[in-house]
């Protein structure tokens, strides 16, 4: 079982098709960094057309059984998230109207304050907003998972303890084996796993120690070291795979409709594109070589497969549909 | 088995208990006459809210089987329609987004032309427009059925010949039995159940025979009139159904923000609201009246059950999802 906790990329029928050599069974894909309501709806659509024009490779992902169904057909499975709850707007309503279209994931914040949260690149973090304990409640009652990838650590800390339900870090790497400002720092992962949520690993090389330079052990030995702190089952990939996507993009991820002048995020005004993937992941053709990595540091075979697919399945069996009576005592 | 093909409410706890008292196991409302795209979602999202406050009284109906649902556990399971495109504004990738939403029903036109067909009171009908062929296609695609109830005759018979399954109308009276300008032509009706489609009886008295004042034998002797002509299996219930409405709704549906002049539809100057329910069908608890009325002209038990909800149930099986190839025959 493959699953990846979050992609970004250009998509389009290579893409796909390199999900199926590498074996992926399912991919969580942002489909909205900035975009309003109306905007989102547009992303949805285009998804629908890409579902009725390559029916062999992808379907729309709603539940864990549909990860089943992908597995079963040589497909992948397609589940939405938004990176920003700017879909929602203001409006609470919404939170159940887009977990109805299928949006499954939904981040508080994507760097800045949002109506909900503070976001990691902000000097204060004042935690959950009026609003933002509302959302969360409705988010938890529809099953649209709260994803803080992108938070600041008081408004995670929060969300994680508000939240009745187990919430995720879906793409980002412990803070004390490479201090990005997007990495999480221990209480924080604690805070996560505590209340029976996920971390995926990301992959981008600004969240890699020595960046583009990483190397798989490096890598795969900083997952053992978490695996072992916080827990194997918490544990899964999230590569924050970007690929094809022009310098436009990452603009627009970054600077939105928010500010005049560029931001450069995690980049620098000489580097402000993306930086290169490490030669061991490029794209998602290269899913075969974690597992590889994860057993030359000593993973078993059924550590391998829940690092890589079966933690993010059980955690999508459990959350992505309406809560129970169960659920509230978590 | 009861079924209504086309209500528009005052939603409240009462009318959703007297849904109960009338026996009725699912019901077609109207969630859009000229709302936009965000208008309508804000409707939906209206509904979400009533189905989270009365979980004893509704469910939220997407499928035959929630009719079953709705039987076997004392509930009414609720189904959406609009009643004009308004909802999809120039776009159709929401035809697909509408479904996924829970819009089971689409009137191509309301009164006026839209982008799709010719309304019933325009002077000219010009037929299925360009845009309508396709989204007609595409709502066949989906299972989003195409309802006539207020289209012009010829845009009628075109959406019953292009469409690929059946087509409804959701709620009208044959006009040779009462010639209002929303009653529907022989020639009509033939072509709506030549291609397998329903008609819904309409009980909104501008539609009744000596309006206001209609009989209730008068009433089911038109019916068996007309299964005698078209068939019984073809027949169902359309109330229109408008209980509680103040006059600004009125206003609402036949005006909208298309005119800045009242148009008074089927009232007139003297008598702009809704005129008074017959005695016998005063709203959604009489439905047994419908039953005593049907018995007492000569229809067997079976043969009510088909009208008062099972022909109905048959045609939500069928066309409420994706199309299949054997749909394609049709």
């Amino acid at each position: 079982m493959r699953i990846d906790g979050l992609q970004y990329a250009n998509w389009s029928e290579k893409v796909f098709k390199q999900f199926r050599t590498g074996g992926l069974d399912a991919v969580h894909v942002t489909i909205a960094y900035h975009e309003n309501f109306r905007e989102t709806v547009l992303n949805f659509e285009q998804w629908n057309r890409w579902f009725e024009q390559y029916p062999d490779l992808i379907l729309k992902g709603t539940t864990a059984r549909d990860v089943d169904e992908a597995r079963n057909t040589n497909r992948t499975a397609i589940f939405f998230g938004f990176q920003n709850p700017s879909p929602i707007e203001d409006d609470i309503g919404l939170v159940e109207i887009v977990h109805t279209l299928g949006a499954r994931f939904m981040q508080l914040t994507y760097n800045n304050q949002s109506l909900l949260a503070t976001g990691c690149y902000e000097n204060e973090d004042t935690g959950l907003t009026r609003m933002g304990k509302q959302v969360v409640k409705e988010m938890n009652r529809v099953g649209l998972v709260v994803d803080m990838s992108h938070s600041a650590d008081r408004s995670t800390i929060e969300a994680a303890e508000y939240s009745t339900r187990p919430i995720a870090i879906t793409h980002a790497n412990p803070h004390t084996w490479s201090p990005a400002l997007r990495n999480k720092k221990d209480s924080v992962i604690q805070a996560v796993v505590d209340n029976g949520g996920m971390l995926g690993f990301s992959l981008y090389p600004h969240h890699l120690k020595d960046k583009s330079n990483c190397t798989l052990t490096g890598f795969c030995e900083m997952v053992a070291a978490t695996a072992e702190r916080f827990g194997l089952k918490h544990l899964g990939i999230g590569s924050d795979l970007c690929q094809d996507q022009p310098d436009s993009v990452v603009e627009w991820m970054r600077v939105g409709r928010w500010s005049k002048t560029v931001d450069y995020g995690e980049g620098s005004a000489s580097a402000p594109g993306f930086p290169p993937m490490p030669t061991w992941f490029r794209d998602n053709r290269d899913f075969g070589n974690l597992a590889t990595g994860l057993q030359s540091v000593g993973f078993t075979t059924d550590e391998i497969d829940d690092v890589l697919g079966l933690n993010w399945y059980r955690f999508f069996e459990e959350n992505f549909g309406p809560q129970t009576t169960k659920d509230h005592g978590a």
